[in-house]
Formats: C-alpha cells, sequence, structure tokens
C-alpha cells in the first residue's frame, strides 16, 4: 500500500531544502543576543531530523490550493517549537537523555540552565515568527493555533502526563480495549503529546494558505489519526529497532513502565492500529481544493520508516 | 518627591483586584488539562506578588486615553510570562532558590519536571490569551511584542547573561563608569532580563488601547528608565533586605559574585542612579492623551518599596 522510500525521498527533496535554509536564516545572530545562547538554539534546531511537522504545514497550504511558500514562516514556527519540545524533555530533570539524533543532547553539549533558556527561546521565538511574518489576521489566528496544539491541554499536557505514567501504567491490565478517557492512557497521552503539534502545523500551513473551515476540519482529522499512527510506530521502534539505526536510546520505554502501544497491546496488534490510523488519514484527504499527493505520501511513509 | 505610600495602595487596589480575578480565571480547569499540571501552574500565578507588570500594561491603555479593560487580555498574558520567567529561574539548573515569595518556589513544592512544564505551559498560555482575546490586528501587534521583549534578544537572552556573568564580575573592576556595550554589563543585562518584559507590558497595554506609534515609543521610554530603577532597587534590596520582608533569600546575588549594581557602584551611588532612572521615567510620560497619574505614581513606588 505504501510508495517507493525513494519515492517519498524525492517529493521530500524540495520543501525540505527550502525548509533548513529557512530554519538556518531564523537563528542567524542577532544584535543583544548572548552568542552561546543562539549556539545552542541553533545546535538543536540545525541538527536534522525529518523536518515532519513542518513538511506537513507546506502541504496542507498546497492541499488547499495555495503555493507553499505562504506557509514557511508556519512551518519555521512548528519546528521551533517542536525543537524546544525534545530540548526540554530531554533534561535531567525529565527524560533524562544523554543522545538526539546521534549526538548529544542539547544540555549534554552546553548546560542544563542553557538548554533550558534555549528552549525557552526557541518557543518564544516561534510565536515572534508567525507574528512578524504573517498578516495580521493569519498570524492571531496561527498563534492561537500553535499555542491550543503546544499548550497545557495539547503537548505539554501530554508530556506532563507520559511523565505522570511512568511506572504507574500496568501492561498486564485486564481490559485490553482501554478506557480512552483515562488521562495516562496511551491513546489520550499520544493525542496530546504528539498529535495536537501536528494537527496544529496542518492547520496553521492551512491557514496561511486561506483555508475554509471545512478544510481546516478535514485537515485536523488527518492530523489525529497520522499523529496516532505516528506515535504507535515510535512506541514499536523503541521496543524492536536499534540504537544506532535510531540515532537515540531504545528501549527506555518498556524499561521505565511507559504506557506505550506495544505494551498494552503487544506488537502485532500495535502495528495493526497503526495501519488503520494510516488508512484513516488518507481517507480524510478527500474533498480538499489543491494537490494532497505528499500528505498522502507522507502517511504511508510514517509507518514504514525505521527512525 | 513620592506620594504616600497608602496613596498609592489605594491606586493600586481596584485594578489589582480587577487582575487577581482575571488572573483565577485564565488558570480555571479546563478538560484534556492535567490537574497536577494546572495546580502547579495555579500554585505560581496566584501566589501573590506586586502585579507590577498587569498594573503597567491596564495603565499604559489608560494613558492612551482608553479603558482599562481592554488591556486585561494583555495584562494577564504579562504576569504570566513574568511568573513563567520565575519558575525556571528558580530551578535548580538555573538560581536554585526554595523560597518565592514566602513559600516553597514551584519545583519544591511539586518537582523539577513538573515545574519546567508548568512554565512551559504558562508561556504558551500567554500568547494563546493575547490570540484568542483579542481583536486580530492587536492581537497579532501584542504577540510580537511579547515575544520580542520576553525572548532571546530579550528577557531569556538576559537570564542566560546574567547566569554567565556569575562569578564572572570582578567588582573591584576599577572602570566605575562601565562599558554598557559589554554584554555582561550589569546595565545591559537588567534592561534585557527586567527592562524587556516591562517595555513590553506597557507597549502591549498600550496596543489594546489603540496607542499611536509616539505614545508607544514615549510608554517605552518610561519602561526602559523605570525597569532600571526597578532592578537597581532589586539589586539594593538583595545587599541589605532581610529574608522576612523580602520573602526569599537574600545576600545571594552577593555570594554568587553577580553584575548587580550595589557591586559595582556601592550602595550610596546606586540609590541616585535609581533616583535618577525614576526621574526620567516620569519625564517620559508628557504628550500622553490619558491620565499618566498612576504611571507617575508607580514610578516613585518602585524607589520606596521595600520587598
Amino acid at each position: 500500500m505504501s510508495p517507493l522510500p525513494v519515492a517519498f525521498a524525492d517529493i521530500c527533496a524540495g520543501p525540505r531544502s527550502e525548509i533548513e535554509a529557512a530554519l538556518a536564516r531564523s537563528v542567524d545572530p542577532r544584535p543583544g543576543v548572548p552568542p552561546r545562547l543562539a549556539d545552542a538554539m541553533r545546535y538543536s534546531l540545525m541538527a536534522g531530523g525529518k523536518r515532519l511537522r513542518p513538511l506537513l504545514a507546506l502541504w496542507a497550504c498546497e492541499a488547499v490550493g495555495s503555493r507553499r511558500e505562504a506557509a514557511m514562516p508556519a512551518a519555521v514556527a512548528v519546528e521551533m517549537v517542536h525543537t524546544y519540545s525534545l530540548i526540554h524533555d530531554d533534561l535531567p530533570a525529565m527524560d533524562d537523555d544523554d543522545l538526539r539524533r546521534g549526538r548529544p543532547t542539547c544540555h549534554k553539549e552546553f548546560d542544563d540552565a542553557t538548554a533550558v533558556l534555549a528552549g525557552d527561546a526557541l518557543l518564544t521565538l516561534a510565536f515572534e515568527t508567525l507574528a512578524d511574518r504573517l498578516r495580521a489576521d493569519h498570524a492571531a489566528a496561527c498563534c492561537r493555533e500553535l499555542a491550543v496544539g503546544a499548550g497545557w491541554a495539547g503537548m505539554v499536557g501530554g508530556q506532563h502526563d507520559d511523565l505522570d505514567a511512568e511506572g504507574r501504567f500496568d501492561p498486564t491490565d485486564d481490559d485490553p480495549t482501554g478506557n480512552i478517557a483515562s488521562p495516562t492512557d496511551p491513546e489520550s497521552i499520544h493525542a496530546r503529546k504528539t498529535g495536537a503539534l501536528i494537527v496544529a502545523s496542518l492547520r496553521i500551513g492551512a491557514i496561511t494558505g486561506n483555508a475554509s473551515q471545512a478544510e481546516l476540519a478535514r485537515l485536523a482529522e488527518y492530523g489525529r489519526h497520522l499523529g496516532l499512527a505516528f506515535q504507535i510506530v515510535d512506541d514499536l521502534l523503541d521496543a524492536t529497532g536499534d540504537a544506532p539505526t535510531m540515532g537515540k536510546a531504545v528501549g527506555k520505554d518498556v524499561d521505565s513502565g511507559k504506557a506505550t502501544y506495544p505494551a498494552r497491546f503487544g506488537i502485532d496488534e500495535s502495528r495493526r492500529l497503526a495501519e488503520r490510523a494510516v488508512a484513516a488519514a488518507r481517507d480524510s484527504l478527500s474533498e480538499l481544493s489543491g494537490p494532497t499527493g505528499p500528505l498522502e505520501s507522507v502517511a504511508s511513509f510514517v509507518l514504514d520508516r525505521d527512525h
């Protein structure tokens, strides 16, 4: 059901190099900015990665019939927010990770205080980017969407409950259908920790492309399914992947008793749930006014990635 | 030269109770928000304090001839940003403070991870508040001003250099006139760490009151002088105050070799510099279209406060 990885790489190449260039410009030295702080921000922001969220922002803009250039400030902003969340999540006070994308994490390369501040500054710069570079009505709508997706009822809330669930989730729970109303249920945690920023990336990209409310709703639905698939595959990779390919420590989720899909449903059923989520994501792309090919491809790619 | 403290308390009473009510509403429980995360945010946001920044936002709105109600979202947002900065500054990785406003700091009352996330969530909620509750052109302008004031060239940059200067600033430096171009000079650090958010508070309050560019410039000038006075007095209180009155540890700045005004200029000259800054602040308030009495009073109050 999935296109060849080569084809997906081809689809990504152009937009991704545009994104890399825009990200690099966004952390160029500026007067009044401490060089070491800017270095830490740049170190983490320019560490590579899939650039999934900014790609989604650009492609959502295209999917509602606009040119992707319009969405570049949105793309930069969501990657800044994603990067800030990784920097803070890796801190000793949080997940305490030493390795990220094959390199020392920000607080290992710099220090804990600089990592806290670099994360704070990237989050703040994301909103500045939207407010400064989009026309006022788009800026206001995008700042709102980004704050909702990244905030206490979104990404930060999910991260809180993910930490809270460490060691408290019982993989032998005899109700495998799950109760998704429970705040420490993996689906609820994933929907907020990973899904909310993915949904926001799509919506703010689409807003900069003058999307209708109906289009925003379709893209949000796509994003919810995609985010779920993405997190299930993340859990599967943590349970079955190897550290050199992943560029980070693996097996940590199982070790820490985190509420993962494999822990709850097993490897095979988790894989099936991911496939079902990807199919639902692709179904959500009907009735959009622009080309949706890249968004269809990314859904399949999420399923097949190995890191 | 200053009005009686009682008179200032009278000026503050009404606006401050409006602010307290608006802040309390802003962290009311919401679906999808982890209760413990919301508790931590509320614990720090509702811990009292002078509410200086939100008062400045409301009074800046009045000073440009509008009703202060228009500035309440701005007032709430700046206090959220101020509170987030205190939570993160108090972390063990940063200033490592156990006491704030006479109570345990957020990470002592909860834990380090929750404090990181509560700070992140308050910063994010500040932008949501502006984007959600102001009309689009005001929202975009205010998000931009807040991000600039709180960001890498503003508050976060100043905090970085303040930490960087710990132990590196030599109080026996024989050039007491100072070189304000140096990034670790106390005036440069203060202008960003404290001044930038004070300036942003005034400007976004004034924006919600439909200020002209000239009015914004006057209020920014007022804010720069006020912020400088405020930080000098903070340094003086740390050097000369007592812990019970201050509600936090004192003498820490001297102990850690921080680049404070008293360390550089001595107690008496620091006091004179603060007085000069307050006079300059009051001078900046001419040519505004609305009442400036409260802003004049607050300048004097900053000089006379004992905590």
